[in-house]
């Protein structure tokens, strides 16, 4: 079932570690099959060193296992609620990347700094609000997905296709796996810069706004002309 | 005598390098039988390239060395006096990788800022007071472990299973050597982030503790839902 | 059409993900043939893995195509302004780089704190001012290049073979697109060394001028005795 | 001539490349034939991908060439003033390794913080003093073995053997090539965990005495119990 989308999120989920985003077994890459409404995830806590294509469970939205011997991911509630809030979203990515991590545990937003942030990311990377007690002991998995929604109220977030979650780390999306690898690459190579950016200078704002716009919309949108035709 | 044991030992000692946690010779993991109350710890001063499994000593927990041509680790009293006060502990690893020595260094038990700890250190990682003149001019490497012992007065040292040594470098352990190891891992990559916490955020302070506890407990006791079955 | 330089501009872009200088298809090189006035250089996001030297892109010092499938690189006006203001200057480099571009977004040019700076950049390798909403909106590129410019006005842009552009990243440069590569790698190196000299001695000057003067001199110009005849 | 010794010379220099340790050509590693007074050192700006043990020149202690084609290394004078006042140096290495050099940006001394910085330098890493205009435009390479030997008045350089020089980089040395290089790479994790120790505590202080007179001296002199016999 899914052959095409489980291979996919196999190949996508053994770039975390080639792009050092993970240590051991942590992080996990899902997408959907928007047609059928079924979700392909990594297994929980499984060996990268050893995992197939075929080791990828499909879920449906309300996480009911529809195949695969293995249990999905332990996050999979949090990707299943944004599948259903950004109809936009065709993979996601979540992993315990050191800089991004970092910035979550501070419980800061990733400022635009500049214009490699621009290029991928429409503004602050936000970091969604701490959960309360009761949605931490009841349905916590879920309840993650549901306060980076909150965080987006009012904001595209296929414009701006990444969020911190408070003390955990950072999850990233774009139209498929890939993408959502992608983009968790380039969040992490932004935390890092904009660390480095306020050790060097502990007074600077973000980039000006005229400086961001041009960036993203070279790169994004009915005119841009980065990339070839 | 213990040769499986030695293999694992050695195997363990091994993915200090791989994992970029020594430099040189630095560094020691040993496991215990417990039904014979005999160690194997790697020898001292050894070059990783040219070790070998039947290079590993075997030691009773008093130091006496029971097989090998070679001499233990200088750090072995330490082991031992851990493998004494701690039952549940199968094998402990030292080393002096870089962020987790900068922490002991700075004096600085690692404050709990975020999931990627809660999920294997239960609260603060400890870290053990200077030993007195007295405690360091005689029997120095048992004293370092009198006082990680200390440290863990009231704790449970499986569910923190690692230690800072102050001014000299990390202690971890686990069921087994493989185990210890991955908590070292573990350990250097939590001191590494948590610097970039406080760096982002000096005021910051641990990870609400309801967050911990069910990060904690989501991996570890009877209610744990992480991994395959 | 000019293969020799195509191959050696493909050689040098290559050199970049090497280096750890670029992430997937940040940063690029051009190399400029000065009898000609034709200019070779990447073309615009294409993956370091599957690019060829045919696949450089020959354009003239107007921007104009002369020869080539590919775009060439978003870039290449803000090149094209160097090459016709330094007439030194052989080839050119951009990347992302994180230390410079850290330094680049906080604004602030790198002040020349060691030998190794010194060996390769004469004084502080300027940050050029922030673009006008004008200059960004109309030919923003092209203005990149004219805000480094403005930036060497009394300097001479062979002896500090580098700019940073605020909120973007570094600009480095050579007789060839080879020393541009050399000096885009050398110009990474003092950027991170610079930020940690910083953050050891917040108080700390530049280098004394003399110690400057003789470094660079002893690399550079008619008294250089450093490498071999 | 002195073949053993320009082979030795030869593989410590490539361990420069292999420990990261320098970038380029950078960084030069010499070693004295004590009997015949004859240094052998790497040449001067040479590639490591294509140098060669007989590449290394032969000088005697006033730096005339007695053997080789290519021209010694620029900093030869300082290597041949640290043999002549330190007669237990066999081998001498100088860097720009990256946090080191940082150091010495800083115009800092590296304070003893802990046991991996006491198990080989016995006390802080001195910070030679900076050099008169006189001392710069004259001679000056000699002139930066003068202040590293003034360093250590009343010091004993087999028991600290690294310095730092001002606005400039690191200078290790040891019983031989080998044991130089050794020491470089040492003094370079040294000098990263010790940057990092201050950002956790900035009011850190240096480990206590009596716990660097025991790390010290269980791996040098008469006393020594690390390694094997």
């Amino acid at each position: 079932m899914l052959e095409a989308l489980k291979e996919k999120v196999y190949r996508a989920n053994m770039e975390l570690p080639e792009f050092g985003l993970v240590v051991y077994t942590w992080g996990n890459v899902s997408a959907i099959d928007r047609e059928s409404g079924l979700v392909a995830i990594k297994p929980s806590g499984v060996d990268y060193a050893t995992m197939k294509p075929e080791d990828m469970v499909i879920v449906d939205l309300e996480g009911k296992v529809v195949e695969g011997k293995l249990r999905p991911s332990s996050d999979t509630p949090t990707h299943l609620e944004l599948y259903k809030a950004f109809s936009g979203v065709g993979g996601i990515v979540h992993t315990h990347s050191s800089w991004a991590t970092s910035w979550a545990q501070a419980g800061r937003g990733i400022p635009c700094y500049g214009t490699t942030h621009a290029d991928y990311f429409y503004g602050e990377i936000p970091c969604a609000r701490v959960l309360t007690k009761e949605e931490v002991e009841s349905a916590y998995e879920k309840h993650t997905g549901t306060v980076i929604i909150e965080a987006f109220e009012g904001r595209d977030p296929m414009a701006t296709p990444g969020a911190l979650c408070t003390s955990h780390g950072p999850f990233t999306w774009g139209k498929d796996a890939a993408e959502a690898v992608h983009n968790a690459v380039v969040l992490e190579e932004v935390a890092k810069m904009a660390t480095r950016t306020e050790m060097l200078n502990p007074k600077i704002g973000p980039a000006i706004q005229y400086v961001q716009d041009k960036h993203y919309f070279r790169k994004h949108g009915a005119n841009a002309y980065y990339g070839q035709k």
